[in-house]
């Protein structure tokens, strides 16, 4: 049995995009395990894109590939590559930053570009603005199912991959800075670039009250005494709290409310969280 | 072959909640077969989410393994269980009333308690915010797989689980009285708790002429002389019609319009709907 | 192994409607491979419908079976039937125009009208609101996991199918006219029911300009020499482009912007496009 296929895009799900990806991976291989990570990222959103990917690859099976189609460059001149992360997963992509969190967070092993004379579906020749389609879910369906191996996606490529730039939190005295790296869309908890680490670094531990200064484009945003707690359910509803998220980073919320809707957040390198410890 | 293992969620698929999910099922066994219900449940509607299980889970084969994740106390000392239904499917879900409906209509079997310290993705002991990746979709999976069994879950969970209140429609002299259950919401139509045999026992028959009176909060929204139809079509365009939706219970809707926006009903058990037969 | 079932519906994916289908596909053969189109088909739409289905089939391998459910006259005396297309792939669906986008551009074969008293879910005969589950779903899934064949579908339909009518499109001395068949809605770029290959006819090729005219019922809203140019990112962002979407038709875009939300155009038989050559 092959490995799985899990496809991310901006397409969204109101037309027959994602479906002919499907189409094209089934004629691959019509026994290959085929998966959404979201269709939904922001259109042209590389960002996002990258994030999503470090958010959910690690809970999938080793060599397990994904395919990441966020492509305001389609049919230009920048590289269609795979890249194998050093944890044994491959990703189908426009070298366009996509793969940006998961080299910061977990190496890139090995790259390769696409060598379109031979992985490209047959027939699409004219077709220049669908390589999700095209190029993408047929090659990644090919290397999922074993048709071909890694080397047989393309030559090495040597060259550096596009990395968006990004911003390292920091231990700044008895505080740490960190950037808003994304919202929790459906919930509006923001989710910081702060790893757990850091916070313990400083000793704190949940239970602790911290100070919480949130500022962006519009000025401060929040300067407030939080409890840092295990849940949601621990600070009344309606209430802000200072949190571990899904993947070990730092998150503020409001206990059934929405933190980013209320205060107008966005994410992005141009907000920032600064937590610090009050002395104990 | 094992069984499918099917999610709902209040998660949206707009980020990468859903998909690991289904990653961790995957590294469980990377055969089994992962459907959706849906993860647009409105967020922490427990109500929605125990009648979405009830309008499908009997459409699926015996021992098809429900996950159910609409958790606004994750990570707080509600329990996590297992029911088996009367109907033979299992429903891995927090206790917080999803169950409802489905004990209503079919009856709950057995229920375990989720044993956290052998039934919980490795490595999450850190994470109090994501219990659909680390207990309910990793328990689900085990389960549906057949990586543990039923008893395996955990301990048999003797206290009573945890039930939504709910109206029961029934007959009031020549009239039928129910709630409005929930909104069939894509198309507006208006699903009530009233089975047709509570008609029949008035022996009101399809082609019969009925007055529909639907109030609420807002005071009486609707008093009118309705068809009671088999299906939208019998009206022209634009009419009202009552009928029997699709899980055997009566429903008024506007023939290509929506009756809830018209009218701006909701659901729940403020919402009532009164059935009134004409003299033959 | 059977053929792949794929669904699409105007039902949305918010409450249980989709996975109930998936559930009876299920109790047919639990190895049935099952896939979405879409299910976001704008309510009674049957052009988008007809329109997607001609968008997606042929990236299938030969022998999938669709399921289209997008039925304004359930349950009333319109035919639910199933069409074999001259490509070898199968669409399940109420005959109500579904089939004319497909009609014209790949042909069908035969079609045979489902035969209700075999092919129907049991036990659903008071069921007349959800054919979607009680009828196509699951007849399709008998068809493609091979309990039935196509024969056993029903009696062969020799009537005339339903068609809605379409605008051909054509050359018209040095210009060719023809209709927004649709948009791309996620990116707000127009498709056209023109071929590339008639663009050929004219003698017009990539790189050449040329004068675009759009007019549709609020008179002319656009009147421009435009590059036709292979992909959006030839011109700047934010720039207009005519190129060859990735079924080979013509298409009106703008790099990075959504053209029909800045023209507000919608699709369909009252919006037109003539494309001009100038002479070289």
């Amino acid at each position: 049995m092959g490995n799985s296929l899990v496809l991310q895009s901006d397409f969204g799900t109101s037309d027959g995009a994602v479906s002919a990806m499907y189409g094209v991976a089934n004629t691959i291989d019509p026994t290959l395990r085929i998966f959404d990570l979201t269709h939904h990222i922001s259109q042209f959103n590389i960002w996002e894109a990258s994030y999503r990917l470090v958010q959910t690859l690690p809970y999938w099976p080793e060599h397990t590939v994904f395919v990441s189609v966020v492509d305001p460059g389609v049919g230009t001149d920048r590289r269609s590559v795979v890249a194998k992360t050093k944890t044994n997963h491959y990703v189908v992509t426009p070298d366009n930053g996509t793969l940006t969190h998961l080299n910061q967070q977990y190496g890139i092993a090995e790259v390769r570009e696409i060598d379109e004379t031979i992985n490209r579906f047959p027939k699409s020749e004219n077709s220049y603005t669908f390589h999700g389609r095209d190029i993408y879910a047929y090659t990644g369906a090919k290397l999922a199912s074993g048709v071909i191996t890694f080397a047989q996606v393309g030559p090495s490529a040597e060259e550096d991959i596009v990395l968006l730039p990004m911003f390292e939190s920091r231990i700044e005295g008895n505080s740490v800075k960190g950037n808003i790296d994304i919202l929790d869309v459906r919930f509006g908890n923001v989710w910081t670039n702060i790893n757990r680490s850091l916070l313990h670094d400083l000793n704190i531990q949940t239970g602790d009250m911290v100070k919480v200064k949130v500022y962006g484009e519009l000025g401060t945003i929040l300067n407030k005494r939080l409890i840092y707690a295990r849940t949601f359910g621990e600070v009344p509803v309606g209430e802000p709290v200072m949190y571990v998220n899904s993947i070990d980073k730092i998150g503020i919320a409001i206990n059934q409310g929405s933190f980013a809707d209320l205060y107008n957040i966005s994410m992005g390198n141009k907000w920032f969280i600064k937590i610090t410890a009050y002395d104990r």
